[in-house]
């Protein structure tokens, strides 16, 4: 990393990562480590360490397992073996010298991480580490259908169940997985109670995931009557999306309608982030991050997609994610695109007197953590 | 500014601002100044000071105030208001060494200069300074609209009022915001006389502004009839807009039906420049600029967005403007930041060898004044 | 061209250019040079010289025809019909290092080179060129509409004359141009038989392009029926497209549905190469070029589009192709933009030790010419 005050700031910056996942803690084979580098899939023939991803976890990840910089693959996963699933995520946890995890808990196809064991991980002696808890609004829905409720019952059911989910010890946030039922391009109005009970009626019929356009709106508009900030998955993602309507522009009259209400925490965005930081400069409660993006760009273009997210973006208004999922990698990977990205951004304006270095160390610790601390309201220190 | 011909051609080139806004002769308190700076609002708890614009205001504008460069945002509006706006306004408008302004004079909400009071305001000894007026089409539609006339007379009245308008001295174009009004996923073709009628009827009947997508139709074939340029805001702006809608690439459809007639100036268009480029180069009678985008995203970012509007756009193609409104800082702001990018652009590829000198002087000139003076027929030397 | 071992590795490869048109081997005067220099048209009183393209043609094909760098249009057109079209087109697909074509030869609205003469001009002693076919599916349907044939045997007819095409020796992909005649947002599935029938009762009928949108979706399934991988215009192109509506994204479903079954080239991309790369990143069957695109942003700019390109890509999943049509420069820019731009890209990489050295080998050869060997199984060494 090159030198200057601002990479040195980041560099000593305590992150807040306002959204992420556990990861798994048992060991993993070949193709499963392959399948969690991507939002693709492992297809025959080729590798997934052959993408932008795969040669960054070569050439910065190896080093934090004591291997040569692009190690080879097969060296590389023969090391992660031996060092076992605890030692490896130890080491990139603590690699990312992060200070607070918000966990969305609501997706685990496999067994991953509690958010307690995820900053237990994380944590070392002179560093306490803190988790908190973000629900996943379709969760609590589906868990609710899966239950048992009648059609003309479930708005309060799937209320009361939220209710309930928000007001455990730790949580600091919803979200909501839209983007990947149904895209952005909906109405914005909030559903008739009668729209909603009919919609539910064939949605409960039906069974399967909540993918129901009314429904879903009605989730979104839960989610504002909840009074949390609401995480909103945006931009690219597994093949399930259809990007183009997950440009988070799609979501202009529903942030008109519901100005004044809950901040609302747009993800990943890429490839839309100059769109993000657009809604970000015109809606007060409208905040962006570009996790995922980052460690799937990796550090050799983190910065170009950051000089893009904050082009017209208030500094108020960026925040810091890994969207880390599964492997411990991308903890260490989006960290460190991050601290590097931004440092250099900052630090080549400060170079060049477009920005006062104090300023720019004050837009470092924005974004780093004090942003998402006043969002989700975080003690002080944490 | 780095040295180089180019950036001291550009450095010595007076602009023509094809498209811009009175100023405020006011004095501005701290709000209302704040306001000012942003397309979004202000919002408590935050400055618009903390943005890239605001950032580059501290920098640029500071030392034509006499200040500090970074000066802190108190210390910056306590100067501006000592030296009064008088003199405020006349130090930016005089740096920003423009010879000609086309003002659009359809939009005060509040009380702004008039063309000849900013050509004034800019004017020194040695440089005289002209202005000619741009008439928004939506501002005459409303008046008409207001004046009172039946829903069968609309369009006569319309077209007759647009006529007057344009025919007074100093008029060199139109505009049309119809971007705000219904964005740009329209019926490209000239809606019939009935239409129009009954569109005029609903909308007499209701007021308010001009927004029904009939008549917003109306307003573009109507300005083809009026044979002047036509100025469309596209891309970004006040929350006002749905930015997916108002990509200029909707436009295509409609482009292609006025083929052969006037010509179409694409403003701002970030984050849409490519989308504009494009159109520009395929469609005869399309040009554009990033106006307003400049300052937003401010000297450190116009190289970047210039680089994009110009990928495949023909040189002949890119218009100045600053698109500023309200604070004269705006037209300091906006012709630095052109001046700077565009000299950066131009100067590097000579220096690679990429491109003769003399034909980046001649871009630069084109750019900076010729292009607009051929599309709005300007006077040689204004 | 700077130096390093990537830079030289890529000067020193034979290109496979999996998708470019013929040229044209009469002499051209100015009008028509110009005519083929643009996706636009000429247009009274400009150049189109005075664009990127016309820029880099000055600056890089002069000196192959013995010119100055940035020599002037009417000297670089006097030199050029000196010389000769078979004595140009040799010089500049000589310069292009290619050692495969594969040739769209379904577009021909002037006569141009057959791929064996395409081949015969390229061909140097130490340097055997092979050609290859693409067949345009849309001009196969026109062809079996211009000979007649009833609705009811429209689909029959045109899947048998696709089967006779495709199986001439030589033939290793098809093409559709679906983009120019309905755009992407098309239902995905594949339609009836009697929906097919209706929709050719109605072209028949009416004559001239395909451009149904059942028919071209019909022409979309029925090349999954070919087996042969299928390149897909997307993005810019003449004005022609609406080019909102050539987003590849809008091709989700549609990939979805086809899944293992054939590969997809999206080609040309811009400026929507990062949705290209995603839907590369998720699907097994995707891959993408950024042809077109490199001579007409030039090499100024051609690394900049290929860095947002990669930016998610596999590394499996860029290919090279020019899309040369007309005129020979063409091909030799293309080929240049390419090995420059990825050059500087890869090189500037393994100088800051984001790559290394022997991956960014291996990832320019897969580039330049492996990956298209594996998707069209081509022969080894060809």
């Amino acid at each position: 990393m090159a030198g200057g005050p601002v990479h040195q700031a980041l560099a000593d910056l305590e992150l807040v990562d306002h959204h992420c996942h556990g990861v798994v803690t048992v060991p993993l084979d070949r193709p499963d480590f392959e399948a969690l580098l991507t939002e693709g899939g492992r297809w025959p023939g080729t590798t997934t360490f052959d993408t932008p991803a795969g040669v960054a976890v070569r050439r910065y990840c190896a080093p934090v397992l004591g291997l040569e910089r692009h190690a080879p693959a097969d060296v590389y996963l023969a090391r992660r073996a031996e060092l076992g699933p605890a030692e490896v995520n130890r080491r990139f946890l603590a690699a990312a010298r992060t200070g607070v995890f918000c966990v969305d808990t609501g997706y685990t196809p496999q067994p991953l991480t509690s958010p307690a064991e995820l900053a237990a991980a994380a944590g070392a002696v002179a560093h306490e580490v803190v988790a908190y808890e973000v629900v996943r609004l379709e969760s609590v829905a589906e868990a609710v259908a899966g239950r048992g409720v009648d059609a003309g019952g479930y708005a309060d059911a799937f209320r009361s169940a939220a209710l309930d989910a928000v007001r455990r010890p730790g949580v600091v946030g919803v979200k909501s997985v839209a983007a990947y039922r149904t895209g952005f391009v909906l109405d914005p109005a909030r559903p008739s109670d009668a729209d909603v009970t009919r919609a539910a009626r064939r949605w409960l019929a039906r069974g399967g995931r909540l993918d129901d356009p009314v429904l879903v709106r009605h989730l979104l508009w839960t989610a504002v009557d909840l009074g949390l900030p609401l995480q909103l998955h945006t931009g690219f993602g597994d093949p399930d999306i259809r990007l183009h309507s997950v440009d988070p522009a799609h979501l202009t009259d529903w942030l008109r309608l519901i100005a004044g209400t809950i901040p609302v925490l747009l993800l990943h965005c890429w490839p839309y982030q100059r769109q993000a930081g657009y809604l970000a400069a015109v809606f007060e409660q409208v905040y962006l991050d570009v996790g995922l993006t980052l460690h799937h760009v990796g550090p050799a273009r983190a910065r170009a997609v950051l000089e893009e997210a904050l082009e017209i973006t208030p500094f108020r208004k960026l925040l810091y994610s890994s969207d880390a999922y599964g492997v411990a990698e991308f903890y260490g990977l989006g960290a460190l695109a991050f601290r590097r990205g931004l440092g250099e951004l900052l630090q080549d304006r400060v170079d060049a007197d477009e920005l006062a270095l104090a300023d720019a160390l004050r837009l470092a610790r924005w974004a780093a953590a004090d942003n998402a601390r006043q969002v989700y309201r975080l003690p002080d220190g944490h």
